[in-house]
């Protein structure tokens, strides 16, 4: 492991992800294996002036035995500390760090009705726990290699020199190396992304549509009032953090009931650790009435009847086929990379922040506007190296957004 | 590692230790490096017919970065998903089970007064709580090998080879091995500890007298009621188990107010990762008036001023100097494997139960019969191969209880 870029990576976390500010609580979410790695973020939140630190310990195999022999009442029951410490994380404002080590393959021979029905109540409480509190907390979520993750990437190397490979990679997609200056590079990065995002807000668009060889033809309304946001993110108190480390995306909100045609994936999707390929949908009004995958079928269906809205959109998000990560030709078998090399969409719940004036409205007014609620909020991978996009404008004119899958503005 | 072993070593501690019954609800605690033992542990408590097992994740490295800095004000706050936890545990009567595997210098370097203040209301309240549930629930410690421990006690081997031998150690000193029954040679071993106890309890002691070549001189009497346990413990609801893996002592409650001499501790004692050597007391109406050590008496001023009853022995244990841990002439930087291996005394909280008919009587009674009330509870050793204890019953009759080290009746 070198030192030097762990460092880096550490600082951007902590002090341009999370910006975590003194006095602010913080809490990291980590598995044990990278326990390590929570322990310096740990140390760097403390030295940014936090004032505590809490950490939630996330181990895969323990929810495994636990989805194996305990019933689905037992499981499902919201223990009184779970409930206690969610309300402790919304009362508190606590920031939020979590590092990104799942095993694409965690929970493939777990029962995955079993393994949805007895989360539903815990989603449904920390969601509204959260909503409360929403734009006034800054989060964090960023990857380290698991053994297992790392052997998923790069199946014929050995387990050490696959976690190796990852770091490496890792490094890469955030921008870290020895010789620059990580903050310098995120900064310009950032300018980009807010470009993008200035483009497509003068725009002022009423529909997208999607088209590429391989099926897709999607005509995609935004939600009214909506604005594309990408890079930084502002809470209502005034601190800007990055949700997402790497982040490549400029995103918005789709209108949840006006989503005509046909969709299909372009990644795997890992869902709870399950993995989904090759999905197809049919959207009419907003809604899927028609899917297949290739595999992970089940899962897939589950996910879909989370709750009444899990098969809506609430997300649209434009990457350009030509990034570091895709550039990698490497798939990750994580979102939080995979998302970021290619075009994607969301189903669930809607970021209500990227409505202009979202504190004003109340959920039903927001819901009347074409944003999502839901439970569930899960990117899935759209775009091709011939993906075209077509943007509408109010004005009622045609604006070519994307040409064979990059931003056409950027020629 | 070797599995058939750990398969048994894990039957003993959840089918005999713990002796977890169907329908009960399991809470683990435990290291995150060994998190492999625990979900090893885990399962087999299912398997057992547990309902639900929960895993409560230790981490020393956290806790010292907490300690380094994080503010006493706010160390010391009872988080509301703490209380929740612990008023979970025992509303529920869970079942614990602790894997032991500490580092005996993890806290070295922290500021004891801090640690010891920051500490002291979460105590009282756990106090408070498993209090009300005395004798209702079963409890089991048993240990693993850390990478830190093992080179503590194995100084000049590699780490690996340093846990393998400390394993090898473990399953000795806790009778298991491939070629016999373990669960038949706990039995035989436990028979042979309530033998002990039948020896001391038909005896009617009033007073002990401890005497050695170090220095020690003392005379303890026992508290009014006392009786003489080993082995196995059993619940009110008639479930018996074995609160520690392994052990070799039967012990009783000294009276608080009824200890006067000198006593010369005869192994080091690691408190909250301190370690504190050569300890010598003065006592006089069962209060410590004197005592020094040549390490770590800092640390053993803070203990015995945890509170007003933390300077008062709450426990006396014999176990005889011919007993394998001993014979291995090893000493293991843990109380659970060094107090096993000698006679030992503890400062602070008594265990009612070692009190005929305990609970008919009040807190006040109790104490009126010599139980101490602490929120400590502290082993520390003081067996040598020429300690003699003389008994003094209450018919005024003397008797040889400890000869050379030995109990004399074993002869």
């Amino acid at each position: 492991m070198n030192n030097v870029l762990i460092e880096k990576y550490a600082n951007l976390i902590v002090n341009v992800g999370a910006n975590v500010q003194k006095g602010q609580i913080v809490d990291i979410s980590s598995s044990l294996e990278n326990a390590w790695l929570a322990e310096i973020i740990m140390e760097k939140c403390y030295q940014a002036g936090a004032k505590f630190v809490s950490i939630q310990w996330v181990n895969d195999k323990t929810s495994v035995i636990a989805y194996k022999y305990a019933s689905l009442d037992v499981l499902k029951e919201i223990k009184p500390y779970t409930r206690a410490r969610l309300e402790w994380l919304t009362d508190n404002k606590v920031v939020r760090i979590h590092i990104d080590d799942d095993d694409p393959n965690a929970f493939k021979d777990v029962d995955s009705e079993k393994m949805a029905e007895s989360s539903k109540d815990i989603s449904k409480l920390a969601k509204d726990l959260f909503d409360k509190i929403e734009g006034e907390y800054q989060w964090c979520i960023a990857a380290a290699p698991s053994k297992k993750w790392a052997k998923q990437v790069f199946p014929n190397d050995t387990e050490e020199e696959a976690v190796q490979k990852l770091w490496n990679m890792i490094f890469k997609m955030c921008r870290i190396d020895e010789a620059t200056d990580e903050l310098a590079l995120w900064k310009e990065h950032n300018d980009k992304l807010v470009n993008r995002c200035k483009f497509l807000n003068d725009l002022d668009l009423e529909y997208v549509q999607y088209k590429n060889s391989l099926g897709t033809n999607l005509k995609v309304y935004l939600a009214d009032g909506h604005i594309w946001q990408g890079g930084k993110n502002i809470t209502k108190q005034g601190i800007d953090y990055l949700p997402n480390i790497p982040t490549e995306e400029v995103f918005s909100t789709p209108h949840a009931y006006k989503v005509d045609g046909t969709l299909v994936s372009t990644f795997p999707l890992n869902y709870n650790g399950v993995l989904i390929k090759d999905m197809r949908f049919t959207f009419k009004d907003g809604k899927v009435i028609d899917f297949s995958a290739s595999e992970g079928q089940d899962t897939l269906k589950h996910m879909l009847n989370m709750d009444e809205n899990a098969n809506r959109l609430g997300e649209i998000a434009l990457v350009p086929y030509n990034n570091p990560i895709n550039n990698s030709k490497t798939l990750f078998y994580s979102t939080l990379f995979d998302e970021n090399a290619s075009c994607h969409f969301a189903f669930g719940e809607c970021y209500n922040d990227t409505i202009k004036n979202y504190e004003k409205y109340s959920k039903e007014e927001l819901n009347k506007k074409g944003c999502n609620n839901s439970i569930i909020h899960v990117d899935f991978m759209v775009g091709s190296s011939d993906l075209s996009i077509i943007g509408h404008t109010k004005k009622g004119e045609d604006v070519v957004i994307f040409e064979n899958g990059n931003f056409a503005f950027e020629k």
